[in-house]
């Protein structure tokens, strides 16, 4: 057990598992201050795919970032398409070295809506809170004495998803270099720029590229550690799949007083079609919705066994007293395929609500897929569920001729960005020198899953190049990813960092 | 048989029934460019109840076109409440005469989304139009030869409802003494400014002026003509009520993939929960719903059974091809108590969607109803099916509490601004004297309907004057009254002037 000092930090862990975890973090510590301020000029350059200027911004300060670390042969993996967000690449190649880890975060963020961002928050301008600001974490400056405090956050768009991951990698090598570590294998970097657009071109950069891609492990560093605190390895994603609804009711806005009860409403048809797709204990009955999934194999299903329990924990942070599915724990329920409601909207609500008949109404499905399912396969077990409830489907805005036919009309728009899940097996050699070398920073077991609930397309690294992916997280589970209110608690970025590190120079 | 030139029109009718309304119809022809241009600036105000100082610029222009007229006595009679709209009133007393008129229009409009109208339309910008935009007409100047087109359309919001009714009133008034006529009773005229938000100091205002008030009968001048273009007096209106409901979810937003079917959504709660609230033949499902109705009288079901039938007209115009209570007609429904979705929200839709379960989902529902029904007890029917379906309802944001004790959380908001129907009975002498007056000014048989499908509060008429009420809409059917696109048919403001002013001037 090998005791440390507080330097940066006003609270550290009171023991390290290794010389190599206390080195780390002490050169954490020691520069606590330089990394926050730095991390958080790179997270006030804003990063949605389709911003091209700031996504150039983006890439240009991680080329700056690596080049300062003496990464070598940095380069952008530009697609085609004008515009489109170029991955960023750089190595380290490490004499006698006879294995290459390739490291993959994505430095592009969901989409925003500030005005859904708590009251003196900005998407694009990283601010310190005292905590959770929904348990009563207050804002503070950026300390003048540079004294942090693990349980402290920052607050901004992509703060855990995922230029955490970025940040966090390119900084795990600097530590390991800086505290007179060496790698031990070779080590590539790749940094996406359009994950949270549906990774459009990942595949085209991944075979234009495909040799100076190679590698034994793709280490991904996206998504949050377990809900109980500790660190975990996943060892596959769910895939995803879209479908835009649009049911349509009269061609114009009609009174409520007038034709109420007469004029069909499009906010009842939705909502109808919408109740239909799951019964009350979660179960979805779109026909076939369950079928082609392959099982998890009697590896996997130990280690899902000996994940921790949170439900209890879980449902008292979120406020809910019961689950969607109450005869499937968080574990089970993500090894499952899934359809939710991303969002609806019909007519006005609130302070613009008027007395109308709305002359549409839409929703957003969010299809999650495990091994087994086909994207397209999905979709059209949702369309022809849709059909078998008497709507003729269309993919435009109806015809009066169709409008005529028809008395249940429906727009169903398949997301074209869907993609399937992917699962690298527990068993490999590398994957058991993973989960060794994470297992010296902590003293706790580490959570093994074999899939997250999450996604990205990682069934593109196995297509283009034959590789194996394994999912190594750094961020804390309470980081509202994909919503509003993202963060990163500091000792989450700070674990991250002995993870990462231990991670490159394993044995 | 009378035949007429054109004048300020390039159509008109062939012939009129009566020398008076030949009178009234040249009046209007020889001014309709002034007419036109004068409403165009009374559209321009905004007059959204809440906007105080519009509100006032409006009173203030109504008190003008008054004085300028020669109506007497007028004044405004305000609330107590500071800010609160005032209505305007004004009167016209004849000499012998043995009977009082009160005419009624309410000068403020519903709020507007400018976002939801047209492109080109402004909510308070009025503009010409060669037809109905969904039916290709286009956007033309004020003519400058002074001519215009029955089928043209002025768009503003309040062009219908209801705007268009006060000045029409006005209007009459000025066309029936400058066409050398006279009013044959005492004509008094009454305009609120809050009808829109629920009307919430009608009943101070009643009650403070009821002697200034008295009359034998109320001229309610709002809503549309028959959809079959024929003019129509309706003797009564539903009542209105309002609920909104919010239906909570986890406490903060929740990544789709690692929480979707784990945690419950509430937009697929409120969307079930909707969907139980009415059957697939649109018949309302909450326990009672028809309950309290009184029925229809023998002359009230004849005259009923004398509406022209517009099933397949307003089908076809509103692009529709199955009704919602597929058994009954439209008179047969707005005659019954309603149901109605005005609007629906949860996360985000289109290019704002995330991968997300929202926190809460919410709607707004109107509730129609019938002579019987009660405003509260009505939504209190609904309370009682939403807790049958085992929410726990509650007026606040959940407490932390609340939210580990019940799984299934509603915040249920009676609207405060409900009130009752009301109906007068055909068979007075004073309405058939208003029958035979508007017959003369066409040849058409006038649409005798019991109850109009909208609302209006005539029960404060009843409960503080003891007065009788009837509606003689003068607006086109398809005017997108309460919605984007708001707007008036030409041929209908000029008929309205024929028809107002005949019952000023009927025998």
């Amino acid at each position: 057990m090998l005791f440390l000092g507080l330097i940066g930090f006003l609270n550290q862990p009171s023991f390290a598992q290794s010389a190599e975890t206390l080195s780390i973090r002490n050169y954490g510590s020691q520069n606590a201050d330089k990394i926050i301020r730095e991390f958080s000029e790179f997270l006030s350059i804003p990063n949605v795919a389709s911003d091209t200027a700031n996504i150039r911004k983006n890439a240009a300060a991680i080329m700056d970032m690596m080049q300062k670390r003496g990464v070598k042969n940095v380069q952008l993996l530009s697609p085609a398409a004008p515009g489109a967000p170029p991955a960023v690449y750089g190595e380290v190649m490490v004499p006698g070295a006879t294995q290459t880890l390739i490291f993959y975060a994505h430095y592009d963020g969901q989409p925003v809506n500030p005005a859904q961002w708590a009251a003196g928050l900005e998407p694009f301008g990283p601010k310190l809170f005292t905590g959770a600001i929904d348990k009563g974490g207050k804002n503070i400056p950026f300390p003048a004495n540079g004294k942090y405090d693990r349980d402290w956050r920052i607050y901004a768009r992509s703060a855990s998803d995922d230029k955490g991951g970025v940040y966090t990698i390119l900084n795990a090598y600097e530590a390991l270099t800086k505290s007179g570590m060496k790698p031990t294998t070779n080590l590539k970097f790749f940094f996406e720029g359009e994950e949270e657009a549906g990774s459009p071109h990942l595949d085209e950069i991944l075979e234009k590229h495909q040799s100076l891609l190679q590698s034994d492990l793709w280490i991904i560093c996206d998504g949050p550690v377990h809900q109980s605190g500790k660190k975990q390895i996943v060892f596959g994603v769910r895939g995803d799949a879209h479908i835009d609804l649009t049911v349509y009711g009269p061609k114009r806005p009609l009174h409520s007083g007038h034709y109420g009860n007469w004029a069909p409403n499009p906010a009842l048809m939705l909502a109808k079609l919408l109740a239909s797709m799951k019964d009350d204990d979660g179960r979805v009955l779109v026909k076939g919705f369950y079928d082609d999934v392959i099982p998890l194999s009697a590896s996997e299903k130990k280690a899902m066994r000996e994940v921790p329990s949170v439900e209890a924990q879980m449902k008292s942070e979120l406020g809910i007293s019961a689950t969607e599915m109450p005869e499937s724990v968080l574990n089970e329920a993500i090894s499952m395929p899934s359809l939710n409601i991303n969002g609806m909207q019909s007519g006005n609500v609130g302070k613009m609500a008027s007395n109308q008949i709305p002359t549409f109404a839409t929703a957003v499905l969010d299809l999650r897929l495990v091994l087994g399912n086909d994207a397209q396969r999905q979709q059209q077990k949702v369309i022809d569920h849709i059909a078998a409830q008497g709507y003729h489907v269309i993919d435009h805005e109806p015809t009066d001729a169709e409008r005529a036919n028809y008395a249940k009309l429906i727009k169903v728009i398949p997301g074209d960005d869907g993609y399937n899940a992917q699962r690298t097996s527990m068993d490999l050699p590398i994957a058991q020198k993973v989960i060794a070398a994470v297992q010296t920073t902590t003293p706790d077991p580490l959570v093994l899953q074999p899939t997250s609930g999450g996604s990205l397309p990682l069934y593109l690294f196995v297509k283009y190049l034959n590789a194996n992916t394994m999912t190594v997280p750094i961020a804390n589970h309470d980081n509202n990813q994909h919503a509003e209110n993202e963060n990163i608690r500091l000792g989450n970025l700070f674990d991250g960092l002995e993870t990462m590190a231990a991670v490159m120079g394993m044995r």
